[in-house]
């Protein structure tokens, strides 16, 4: 029995006062206990003072909704020194939590359900936060994307095809002068953006304002030769008390440059504090993301954090694609999308599967993404063309013509020579494997 | 062979110029080529242009600079989803990456050693960052505790003896005035300082200004009856848009009132900023740190997060104390303590291991610490003592009386009824397992 303090109907609930997560865990003990327990941990770990008849569980107490074990008598599937040899029950428990324990903040929010107490439960061997969702008068505190997918494609002037983004390289290491003069090959080849490595910044060789300065010079004549408008994501991660500074060099550019924010080294709520001001799109990078969602049974799923990102007002995110070399399936990529897109009152934020994407798997992504509304984002793609960058960047677009017009990229190669050479070379200097297993 | 571009000699190495990062991993393919693979993914992922006679490795490169295998054709012991059905080689690398890549800047160089590549080198079935020394060039740019263990000991002038805090509970729902009348109960009973509970911080129910100052009111007051300086933790994790309004509400009381800040939720970078103003001491909760450092394999150490903590500032660093309940290693907890004081240019921090602490573990905790500079972090051991609070209290400083003076606990017990029942108590009324496998 689920004890009977930790336990509620959702009917029975103002599901606006609650947020309800949900958990996968392994349990060594009776699942009914474990959940009790995960409550408890999560919230009211002590409910009374001594020698006070008192109870603080019915109005601040966290609620078991939903309990069903998935496995019974399984082998653990997260294994660590400290792992029983013992049985599991898999199990997906929901749990309500009153949000006034933590208010509409992310840290405590993260405290609360994805903090300290649930990694901590006697008897759970492993544990991971699925999902949370957030009622209407939770999320309304949150200003989300403030450009999105939409505001993106606006400013872009592209209304009918996924957007291509380019690391410019070498990724560490080139004079702003040099670096300025890379991005102007991508761009005049046709992408419509390029960015910052995530491992370039604001540093000594190459400060980030005379990077910016010399990149938007050539952005704008770039825009001239194409007729075509185009995008720098400047990498503006940084100390957060030097954030400000380096946004506020971007917003110089009056929207026309964007910025790249490497989310969890910044830290998510620096990141809202930041994003708030919507001055220019930003677009989240993935450092650190890993180590907490890559095993499915311990951590956050991917998915989750994905949800923060466009909460936090990111209006692209960068995420793993699919596939062995990215460590992602097929799966795990569809639940981030439909995270960028999930009704709410928030906008639609634009995702960006990346990791090796060469133009032969465009037509992958579109089936993956089933939209148009993606942005690829590739780096050796196009600058490790044998032809040069410009032909990079044209073997894309070509990739996607080929797409829209309803052609195969084979048939589409025979009269288009850099989408030619890329699907041939490519295939003969894998430096990894492709990214469909 | 390494290859050669991604290997060095440590002693030809200008070592000011670089960290050093050690990673354990588990290989599918050779060691070498996985750490070659390692230094670029991590740095010059792409060393030229195209069509230009230029390697921006000699320069920027990460370089190899020791690698040891340590076990041939073992099982892997991440296992998860993309894990290979091989053998894999598991393996200890140093590698040496030019700190002008990223800065003295947190942000910057977790997303270079900690961040995205590394979780994405073909071949390379799990890795953890182990530990980074950073040289004398980097750390200088960190102010570190402003207070540290001596400033601690200085402001509550107690100078020989474990210092005793615990998490005034009931931990939610309490009123601003019960919650002081709860810490008034500790406070006077023994407790050197009492502190918030992770979980609340400014909530609607609990303003943290308000809470703050019915517990200093009564903060002095137990310093009056007791003769003792006394402080309170107030926890002013939120936001980082608010974090300066409640670190300021708190430096309103000139030092006599310290904080608690949850490192991750917050942010290390945004930690940092407010650190560095040095008002007051400040304490580091440990909540989303469980999930990227729990497994031996995979993330990162626990240890080189509490290196991290105490080069943003932090005066003190709660962290999981020993034992199955808390899913940490003597070895480990050893480790994290030894961070805490590691000989360099900071002040040492005062460790706290925490987590189902009752007086009879204490002549333990002098064990494993080695040192009388740890601070005890309990919370049931005093709130749900059965003679109440004060005895709660007063129980843990006779374990200490009774350990200073050469007495074992039991021998002590039998003059101090407080501790007795403690022992007495605690053993029939376990909610979790010892802390003592």
């Amino acid at each position: 029995m689920i004890d009977e303090n930790y336990q509620a109907k959702l009917e029975e609930l103002d599901l606006e006062k609650y947020t309800i997560t949900e958990y996968l865990f392994e349990s060594t003990i009776n699942p009914e206990k474990a959940v009790s327990d995960l409550c408890q941990e999560q919230a009211t770990a002590q409910h009374r003072r001594s020698f006070v008849k008192e109870d603080t569980r019915p109005k601040y107490g966290a609620k078991v909704v939903s309990l069903d074990v998935l496995e019974k008598d399984a082998d653990p599937k997260f294994v660590f020194e400290f792992t029983p040899k013992k049985k599991v029950s898999v199990c997906k428990a929901k749990i309500a939590q009153p949000w006034v324990n933590f208010g509409a903040k992310i840290p405590n929010m993260i405290s609360a359900l994805v903090g300290e107490g649930i990694f901590y439960v006697d008897g759970i061997n492993s544990i991971s936060v699925e999902n949370i969702e957030f009622p209407k008068s939770f999320l309304k505190h949150f200003k989300g994307p403030q450009f999105g997918v939409e505001g993106i494609r606006k400013k872009l002037q592209v209304k009918e095809r996924p957007l291509i983004c380019s690391v410019v390289k070498p990724n560490i290491g080139l004079t702003p002068e040099q670096f300025a003069e890379q991005a102007f090959k991508g761009l005049t080849g046709g992408l419509d953006m390029v960015k910052d490595d995530e491992m370039i910044a604001d540093t000594e060789y190459s400060p980030l304002k005379k990077r910016l300065e010399l990149v938007m010079e050539k952005l704008y004549k770039a825009q001239d030769k194409t007729g075509e408008k185009k995008a720098f994501l400047s990498n503006i991660t940084t100390e957060v008390s030097q954030l400000e500074e380096l946004y506020d060099a971007v917003a110089e550019y009056k929207g026309d440059a964007f910025a790249l924010l490497s989310t969890m080294p910044v830290g998510l709520s620096a990141c809202r504090w930041i994003l708030d001001k919507g001055k220019f799109p930003v677009v989240a990078h993935f450092p650190f993301i890993a180590p907490f969602t890559r095993h499915p049974y311990f951590g956050m799923s991917y998915k989750l954090i994905t949800k923060m990102q466009r909460m936090v007002g990111y209006d692209a995110i960068i995420m793993p694609a699919f596939g062995s070399r990215m460590f992602t399936s097929h799966n795990e990529l569809r639940k981030n999308i439909d995270s960028c897109f999930e009704e709410n009152s928030l906008k639609k934020t634009l995702p960006a599967p990346g990791g090796g994407i060469k133009p032969e798997f465009i037509p992958q992504m579109y089936k993956e993404c089933k939209t148009k509304d993606f942005l690829i984002i590739t780096g050796r793609g196009v600058y490790k063309h044998p032809m040069g960058p410009e032909a990079g960047a044209k073997s894309f677009r070509q990739a996607i013509d080929a797409i829209e017009k309803g052609k195969t990229l084979e048939e589409y190669a025979e009269t288009h020579k850099e989408l030619k050479k890329a699907l041939e070379w490519f295939k003969e200097h894998q430096t990894h494997t492709a990214p469909v297993p």
